[in-house]
Parts: structure tokens; C-alpha cells; sequence
């Protein structure tokens, strides 16, 4: 369904039906552009910790707009053992709700407008038709604005208008306005001689009704409602009424009533958000880290400055995610599936061994054909984002004893998924861990290297040419990170480039290290501790005003749900959900196979889950070194067995998609 | 006519000889917002030096798109009596135009976007159909890198394809690429035996293609030819073709051609404004200086830091502008004109002492309707901002004896407006000055106060209430200027407040003086000098590549046209340009009415022509106090005469639009 501002009021009510029914959500968002600075292969470096990317990404692509958003909701129906679909594609734009509120600029970026642009993207419906929101701030100093005004009008100060120190005595009128105001007070004083009801008095400058305002409060304290009113060509007139005092009463209700309504109407397509965020139900999305830190900024807050914030926003926002692009590039599915990105996954989850799952789209919801590939269209995008989820946790279902054709999204089999939202173009951490620390590869076998900035991939290779086989993630001009594919080369590589002249060799660690002091110095990483010993989160003190740390608590204390009941409903869209912060295992029916929940105190363990029969690898290799753990992109030692030889060649399109960002190499034009 | 990249090739020689056989050409443009800082009455204060103005507008305009070009060609057909104009309507978005390309940001603010919304823009005209550009040093650029590998491939580097240092020898080929690579040359090794003319590879990633070009061209250095095709979703593969030497050379040159042609098409819209340029006709625009500004920034270079380079820059690309606003705001049009917006001064113009001057569409163009207003489509406003031109520059031949119902476009009548762009809301300065120096008023009844965060404008009334008449300009949240009626008022306003505490008042001099002092610190004015003593323009050297020292001399050798010969046709377009460095006076055939040139060598003089008569003032008030040479939007003290009290009257809509600046009061809501 197509919301635009034209239909957004009367489909709000089926929005929010949908979402109470719906058993997981899934969302998507399209952007005006994804960075204003580096390029893309610069934002991401394969070596960004998760701090350096969360800032690089607030950075750089805060200030682009999220102008469609995708919402499909899922509910399964057990009588049809199918799910039926309702697929919402928002148009959101930020329409500025008055003349005196925020002004919102935001980037636009050639290349993803044209892109966008040969998708069919019909950017007219998003910027005359968007619908307009509010964050939660403006949202609150616009209830407090009009609250105030409600406050002044109660006092008896007359009708809401200007505020002013000299609004209780007579105005104070400029000489060459002495005359205007003059004949006007003329005109109204011949409006109570008449026997008419309504003056309209001509269009004037904001200056002039300002002076009109305090005059006539001043000199005609009762009997007169005063009144600015628009027209079409949003020329601005004053119009005065005659009123008895229950009248005026009446016509000032109206007014709030109206002002109330229109209040609502400007946090608009932030209701959409709260209701998502209020259900606490799943939501799934495909690579959603840039989707979920637009929907956080654009509709609740400013990001904060800290990873560690951003999380426990997140959290009271989204307290449960799910990614299916980290999901595809996990175990057990990561050997069945070539190419996570959305269109070819869709592709993949239809054919053996998964199944394409039985959907329907709700009545009266056009609904998707996806054979005929609507991409980028978000509300599409959130469809099959949907579809892949439960492709793939049905699949899940295939281990069990007897084997379940259909998993519930609140599934204890899908828990390990909870909260981990894949990571672009990092060689070793393949998720953000939202609900607890990320996890730390020593990176001993990584050099950063300073050169002059002529150098080129081939020069690295050239320099590196004694250790083998290296990996470059260049970070600028001249710098760049160099993995060896042996921890014990990186002494020789150190030792040999002692007396280097053009270039310069770290080891990681003293990368690492130099960066933190030099931050220090800067006074960037400077915290500030509460008296009750808890680090303070450094964001304006508004955004409290939803309260996420209330809902923060709430999302903390979960109940677990007992073995074999991991199918049952969930009655409030709370219990199921997990605590991450301890380690659960979770026996299956059959004994053989168990799920362990992803531990993230620790950073060795990561679903060491081995092939095909999905058995939990008990004895994960204590220093974090084992193959599976790598996330995609990483290219093999070339001492790799045969089996990882095979994979990485199934591999390919992944590997093509990643190398951009490994080897910086020009493009053939 | 509506162009866009779809009928931008068909349409270009229309537009080139619309340009050629044109009197005069009137332009517009629609920009996707104004100021990305401060509100648009901060960044136009009232007492802006032209200075600060131009450097504002760099500041906060330039990184919006101008996305609308509106051009309107006006040449006169003798026999008809009437003009024939030639609208145009260019979309234009600046398309990345190949992968290695500039992506381009630009910056949208809400309002602007709404506003045009609102008028009915077609934003997918821009964004999915929009023209591409490049300004001169993309060009450039551009064209040295297909010349670099023109040379390459002449020098036997085979293919053009990467510049490698180690192109001459065989590619360094990682281990994991090798088998990959072994099997690509497999085969061509096949395709030379087999009776097949060409290979399709499979499609891979940028680095596996610049192995397969390395290895290629190292193991095959003859009968081969190697490309790079993309495919329709973007893909892109290598495509090999057995060929003979001719036949290699003959698609070499293919090749070239070809790219010659895109490089062509790249550069796109800017070869409209490149033939507007090297015409030299007289451009008029209404309210066209930020029109010029981003003009200039998108399709020939980024602005230079500094006022007087941007006056050069601007003299080479536009040698004749006339702004309708500035002309309509001046002598002997600004009694006769209420208010100077476009919309209301083409309904003026229509009127008696004015007459709608006879036009017509040229065969094969839409004609518009002035009934029908299309206002803010950029075509329609450049259509119309010529018509008003035309009224105005056939008014002032009502003036000579006998009067003349037609003033042609070179007439010596309209030079005095030339190379004047209106300066919105500068109270005392109304026009920056392209051609030399700019008006530089005393100012020395204005004060710079600042004060507490809290105060209003009320409070300033209050603080000066013993002055009478006072103006407030503000600056920002703590300070403001404070114009006084009288300067002789200064120097007890600095007494009465050297006691004072929450505020502070300076001299204006004081001011400039300070301010002057902090920009010598930050070393923000400091002027690099050549060799030759001339002070360098400070604009990245790649801009000369346009050539605007060589333009610009040819622009100030102009011949100066003999009396009664006004509206004798300019036969090369530069003959009537008038170097606006000398003064001039032109006597008219009645030996009563003459016009004076604008004078730019000092700063006092400036139209002083008396009402109605037409007949200049020949002694112009040496300190510049004259009242006819304040701008609009000026608020006279209260001891002015009847007359111009009247004025103000007849002024009110004027007064309203400047007014949100000189007074910064909250709006009715």
C-alpha cells in the first residue's frame, strides 16, 4: 500500500491494526545518498573497529535523508500454515510544519539519486507528497509552544499571539506606523457601530499584525475575537470578529482543538515509528545498521557521540532486530548461499534446500509479484527481507526430530540471530553486537603502512612480495593496513623495514595505541561519570524525553522460554526475549543437535556451529583464529585445505562484491 | 521548450542559433534551497558591506543545485514591429557520468523544496531526466585523461585500460587469483583456435579485469582486442575479439570516437552557458545575482574567495547583465513602481504609463500565457523578466523627442543599468557594482549594540526610545545594528551608555575597525602578489583553462557608440559595449533630456536623475546623502517631506518584504 501525506491519515488506523496482529515485521529504508565525505570504500574500511565505523557512519551519513520506508508486516495464519502479508511504502519528507519551525536541509548525492532515479523512483511523490515528522525533541518543544500559548490565553493575555515584555501595556508603535495603526483601530471601533460581524483587514507584514495585536488587546480587552488567516497565495490577513464572551470562548477551543490536531499531523510518520517501536515485536531487516541509525536520528534523536549509547538507544527503540544478510552469512547457511545480497538471496532461499514459504498478501493490499523485481522499492525491499527470514528459519526447522516445516519468529532456533546487524566490509567482525560488547580480534598479523602517496596496490605487493600472500584495506592516500597471512612475519616485516625512507611500518597494536593517545589529546574521548558511578550518555538532555532508559529496564528482564516451547506464541511480544548477556545452550528435541546462543562476553565464540548437521562445535578454538569465524570477504591463507579452496570459489560474487574495499584498484573506464 | 538529457542532443543547435540571432537574452534559475546556515534575513542583514554579502552567499548558497535553467531568446523583427522569443527550459542534475567520475553532493532545504512542490515542479524531470554538466576543470580534466590514454595507446601500451608500473612486464597475480587468471588465458588460447571471432568472459571484479587486461596484453601483444563492456543491470565483463592489425586499429579508432562523443555529452548543459558567454549579449535576470553566483560556481569554476575576482569572473563569462530589479528600483521607474517582485512588476508593466510590448512566440515553441501565470517554471520567468525589460527600456524612449515606441537592446538609453546586480535588503547600497568599485555609504548613524541573548526588538525601541526614529538590523542573537535618525544622536547614544552593563555600543567605524583587526589575525585577507605587481586571482590554476585574462581584455575594449546611433543593431554583439570606466554623458536629440552613464570610479553618484522629466541631475550631492539614492525598503526619518511620506505609502508591499529583515519579530503563528 502507497502512503503518501494525501492517504497517511486515513491508513494510519490499518498501519496500526497491522502491527498489533503481526507475528515479526520487517522494514527497509531508501536514502537520498550514503556518504558526504570519504568514498564508500574509505567509509569502510575492512579493518574499522566497530567504534571507528559507527562514527564514520554518523559522520558521513547522518545528513542524508531516509525518504521511503518500508514496512511489511507478517502474521502466520495456522489454519492456511501461511503467513499473510501486509506491505506499506511510506513517502517521508520533512515538510516544514510552519514558518517558524525547523527548516530541515539535508544531502542529496548524484550517484544514489541516479541510481535510485533507474529504479523508477518516483521522487515527486516524496517531495510534494512526503509525509512530515517529527523527532522526538521538536515533537516536545512543539507540545511545550503551544502548551505555553494555552498557559498565556488561560491568564487572560489575550488571544495567543506575540509574546512580549510590553504586552500589558499599550504597544509601542513606531512613528511611520503610528497612521496604520490609527486607521485600523478607526475601522474596528466603526465594526462595533455597525451591524456587521467580521472585519477582514488587508494583508500586512508580520511587524504590522504584531503592532495590530498588542493595540486591539490593549484597547478592546473584550467582545473582539482577533484572528490572522491565511490565504491560498499564503498572504496573511487579520480578521476581527464581534463575540459575546462564551463566543470567543468557544472560537478559542476550537482553535486548540485545531492547533492539536494539527500538532498531530506534523509528528506524522513518527507515529509509524513509535508503534514499531512500541509492539517490541521482531523486526527484520536486510544489512539494516544504516537503516536502523536513520530511523533512530530522523525520528527519535540525534545519534549519540558513543557506540555504547547508540546501542542502548537502540535498544529502547528496536529492542529486537534481526538481520537476514548477517543470518545468510552465518552458519549453517553460509555454506548454502553464494551471494547475501538481498536480490540474489531471495533467488537462492526459493530453491532447495530451502523453500520458498507460502505467503498471501492480506485483502486490499496490492500485492508483490516477485518475479517481476520491484528492488529499491522499500516496501518491496521489506517483503522479501521477510520472505528470506522465513526461508531461512523454517530451514532451521529441518534439524529438528520430527523436523518442523514452520518456525515461529519467536523461536528459540532464531534467538542467535537477536540483535547482531551485519557489519559492511569488516575482514574479522561480522556484526554489531547491540545487546553487549563486540568482539575483538587480536589483529597480530596486520601492519599499517605510511608511503608516499603515489603508491599503488602493486607497490604493497611488490614490498610485501618475501611473506606471501597479503591483503591491503587502504585507509587514504598514504596509509593503508597490510594482513599477512602469518603472525609470526610480521617481526621479519618489521625488522627488514627498520631503515626504510619512503615508507613506515607499525604493527596494529601500535597503530592502535598512538590513534588512543592522540584522542586523548584532542580530549575526544573524555567521559563524564554520573554521581551514581554510571557514565552519563552524552546527548541532549531532550531526548530523554522518551524515556529510554525506562524501556531499557523493561527490555533487560526477560523469560526464558522453557525447552520445547520455543513455537508458542508470545503473548505480549516480551517474554521470549532473551538476555544475551548470558550464555544459554538450548537442547533440541533429538539430543544430537543443540543451538547455542551467541555469547558476546567473549569475543572467540561466534556460532561455531559445523556444517550440515548443525551440531554446536563444543570447543571453540580459544584464540578466535578458526576459519569459520572469518566473516565473508576475507580472503584464505593459501595453506588453506581444499575444502575452504572449494568455498572460495563458490564464493566468488561475495568476493567480487568485497574487493573494492580490499584492493583499491582502478577501475576499468 | 522543455529540455531534458532526453532531447538535449536534438534541441542543442536550436538553442545555438536562438543564442545567434537573438537581441538579448533573459535567464533564471530555480535552486534546490537558499541558505544552508543562518535564516535568510541573517544572511541578508540590512548593513552588509557587498563584501560580506558576496562572501555569505559563497558560504551558505553555493552548495545547493541549480536544477531549472531558464532561458528566453528575444530578437526584434523590424517588420513586424514585435519581438520573437524563444523560451527554453533546461532540467539539469549533474549525472556522475562514469564510475570514476565526480559524485556530487548538493544540499536541499526543506522550504525551497516545498515551495516549488507547491508551484507544481516536476522534480523527476530533474532527477531522473535532468542534463549533465561539467564545470571547466572537470573538463578539462576529463579531456587530459583520454588524452593520456590516447598517448599510451599510441606508444604501443596496448589497450587502454590501467596505468601500472608494471604494465610493461607480466602482472603480479595473487596466488588465490592465479588459477582464475590460468583459466581466462586457457581460453583465449582456445578462441585462437577455434573459428569463433569473439569471447565473452564472465562477469568479474574491477581488480580480476585489470589482471586479465595485464595478462592479456603481455601474452598476446598482437591480434587481440580486449574491452570492457557493461551490461544493461550494470555488470560488467570483458569482452575478446580476434583481430587483424587493421582491424584492431579501425576499433581503436571507433573507440575513440566514441569517447570523444560521451566526453561531449558530459559536458553537457555547460555548452549552453559556454555559447550564452562567447555571445556576449546583453543577459538580463531579475534579481540575478545569486543566479550568476551559481551560474558561474556550477558550469565554470568554483567562486573565487574574494568579491573583486568574483566581478572578473563574472565580466569574462557574462560581459552585459541588467537586472529587471534593480532597474525597476531605480530612477525613473521607482515612482512608477509599487513593488518590484517579478510577478507583480510584469502586471505593472502592463499598465499606462507602461505598455505590454508586442511579442510572439517563434514557430515550434509553447508559447506561454502571462494570463496563466507559470510563475517560478524558469522558463516562464525568464519570459516574462525580458517582457519587463522591454517595458521599461521602451518607457524611457517616451523620454526623447521625438518619443520612440521601441528601445532596442543596445540602445545607449538602458547602458546606465548595465552590470548592476540588485543587493536584496541592503538598505543603502542597492546594487553590487560588476564594473567597479562599489557605493560605500558613511554609515555613520549606525550603531553596532550587543546585548543579552533575551532582549527583543522591543527592548532596542526601548533602549533608543529617546533617539525617535530608529532602524534595528539584526545580526545575530546577541547583537545588532541600530540606524538612528540623526548622526548627530551618535555620539549621546555613546555617552548615555558608557555606563551601562548588559549592553555595549560601538561606532559603526568602531565596528569595521575591530572586525577589520580579527580578519588581519586569522590571516583571512591576506593577498598573494605576482611577479608582475598584479595581485593573483586566488582560484585553483586550473580555472584559468577557460581563459577569462583573455576575456576580459577583450571586454574593455569596447567602441563607444556616436550620438543617434543607440538603436542602430551591434553587429558583432560588442561594438555598443560601453567601458563603464569613463564617464560618459550622452546628449538626446531634444538638447533637454540626457543620460548620464553610471559613474563607477567614485561611490556618490548613482542615477541622479530628477522625476517624471527624465533629465539627470548634474550636480549629485557630494557626500551621497541624496534620498533618492537610498534603496528600497530604506525607512525614512520622520522629518521627511509630505512627498515622501506619500512614497512610503505607495511603497507598502515593499516595505512588508524588506521588513522580516529590519525587524526580526516573532511571526503570528
Amino acid at each position: 500500500m502507497e502512503v503518501t501525506r494525501t492517504n497517511f491519515k486515513e491508513c494510519l488506523s490499518h498501519v496500526y491494526s497491522a502491527i498489533d496482529e503481526a507475528d515479526f515485521l520487517a522494514i527497509d529504508g531508501e536514502f537520498s545518498g550514503i556518504s558526504d565525505g570519504p568514498s564508500v570504500s574509505a567509509l569502510t574500511n575492512g579493518l574499522d573497529t566497530p567504534e571507528e565505523r559507527y562514527v564514520k557512519l554518523k559522520k558521513h551519513s547522518m545528513d542524508f535523508l531516509l525518504f521511503q520506508f518500508g514496512l511489511c508486516t507478517f502474521k502466520y495464519d495456522q489454519e492456511k500454515s501461511k503467513y499473510i502479508t501486509k506491505p506499506f511504502n511510506f513517502y517521508v519528507f520533512p515538510k516544514p510544519f510552519s514558518r517558524t519551525s525547523p527548516d530541515l536541509k539535508f544531502i542529496c548525492q548524484s550517484s544514489s539519486i541516479d541510481f535510485l532515479a533507474s529504479q523508477g523512483f518516483d521522487f515527486n511523490k516524496v517531495f510534494c507528497h512526503g509525509i512530515p515528522y517529527l523527532n522526538q525533541e521538536q515533537e516536545v518543544q512543539l507540545r511545550e509552544q503551544t502548551e505555553e500559548r494555552r498557559n498565556q490565553h488561560a491568564n487572560g493575555l489575550g488571544t495567543p499571539s506575540f509574546i512580549s515584555p510590553s504586552s500589558k501595556a499599550p504597544a509601542h508603535v513606531p512613528d511611520e506606523q503610528k497612521d496604520y495603526i490609527n486607521r485600523v483601530v478607526e475601522k474596528v471601533e466603526n465594526l462595533f457601530s455597525s451591524n456587521k460581524e467580521t472585519l477582514d483587514l488587508e494583508p500586512c507584514s508580520g511587524f504590522q499584525r504584531k503592532l495590530i495585536y498588542q493595540t486591539l488587546s490593549w484597547k478592546f480587552p473584550k467582545g473582539l475575537h482577533v484572528e490572522t488567516i491565511e490565504t491560498e497565495k499564503k498572504e496573511r490577513f487579520i480578521q476581527v470578529s464581534k463575540v459575546d464572551e462564551e463566543e470567543r470562548k468557544r472560537r478559542e477551543q476550537q482553535k486548540l482543538e485545531r492547533e492539536q490536531e494539527e500538532l498531530n499531523d506534523a509528528v506524522g510518520f513518527s507515529r509509524v515509528i513509535h508503534a514499531i517501536s512500541k509492539s517490541g515485536k521482531l523486526v527484520v531487516g536486510h544489512n539494516m545498521l544504516l537503516d536502523v541509525m536513520h530511523t533512530i536520528h530522523q525520528f527519535y534523536c540525534s545519534l549519540p557521540e558513543d557506540l555504547q549509547d547508540f546501542k542502548e538507544v537502540t535498544m529502547c527503540v528496536f529492542p529486537r532486530l534481526l538481520d537476514t544478510k548477517l543470518m545468510a552469512s552465518t552458519q549453517p547457511f553460509k555454506e548454502l548461499i553464494n551471494n547475501t545480497s538481498l536480490a540474489e538471496l531471495e533467488k537462492q532461499v526459493k530453491e532447495s534446500p530451502f523453500k520458498a514459504p507460502p505467503v498471501e498478501t492480506a485483502e486490499g493490499f496490492p500485492s508483490y509479484d516477485t518475479a517481476q523485481e520491484q528492488l529499491h522499492e522499500a516496501g518491496y525491499d521489506a517483503f522479501i527481507t521477510g520472505l528470506c527470514f522465513i526461508s531461512m528459519a523454517n530451514h532451521l526447522g529441518s534439524f529438528l526430530t520430527p523436523p518442523k516445516a514452520h518456525i515461529s519468529a519467536h523461536s528459540k532456533l532464531i534467538e542467535p540471530f537477536f540483535n547482531k546487524l551485519f557489519l559492511m566490509r569488516i575482514i574479522d567482525i561480522p556484526y554489531l553486537n547491540i545487546t553487549g560488547p563486540d568482539l575483538q580480534p587480536k589483529r597480530d598479523h596486520v601492519l599499517y603502512v605510511t608511503f608516499p602517496k603515489e603508491w599503488k596496490t602493486s607497490d604493497l605487493y611488490q614490498l610485501f612480495s618475501a611473506f606471501g600472500n597479503i591483503q591491503v584495506s587502504w585507509i587514504d592516500e598514504t596509509s593503508a593496513f597490510v594482513c599477512l597471512s602469518q603472525t609470526d612475519q610480521v617481526q621479519i616485516a618489521m625488522n627488514t623495514s627498520r631503515y626504510a625512507e619512503s615508507y613506515r611500518i607499525q604493527t596494529y597494536a601500535e597503530y592502535i595505541h598512538e590513534k588512543r593517545q592522540k584522542e586523548e589529546k584532542l580530549g575526544q574521548t573524555t567521559k563524564s561519570w554520573g554521581e551514581d558511578g554510571w557514565m552519563k550518555p552524552q546527548y541532549p538532555s531532550s531526548t530523554a524525553g522518551f524515556g529510554y532508559h525506562r524501556m531499557r529496564k523493561r527490555s533487560i528482564s526477560p523469560a526464558l522460554g522453557e525447552q520445547g516451547t520455543e513455537d508458542a506464541p508470545a503473548a505480549d511480544g516480551w517474554s521470549h526475549y532473551s538476555d544475551n548477556t548470558d550464555r544459554k545452550k538450548m537442547k533440541l528435541d533429538d539430543g544430537k543437535s543443540s543451538v547455542e546462543a551467541a555469547e558476546s562476553k567473549t569475543s572467540e565464540e561466534w556460532l561455531n556451529t559445523t556444517n550440515k548437521s548443525y551440531s554446536p562445535s563444543l570447543s571453540p578454538s580459544p584464540d578466535g583464529s578458526d576459519p569459520d569465524s572469518q566473516a565473508e570477504g576475507t580472503k584464505q591463507p593459501s595453506t588453506a585445505s581444499g575444502r575452504k579452496s572449494q568455498k572460495n570459489k563458490k564464493k566468488k560474487p561475495e568476493a567480487a562484491e568485497s574487493s573494492s574495499s580490499l584492493f583499491e584498484v582502478p577501475e576499468v573506464w
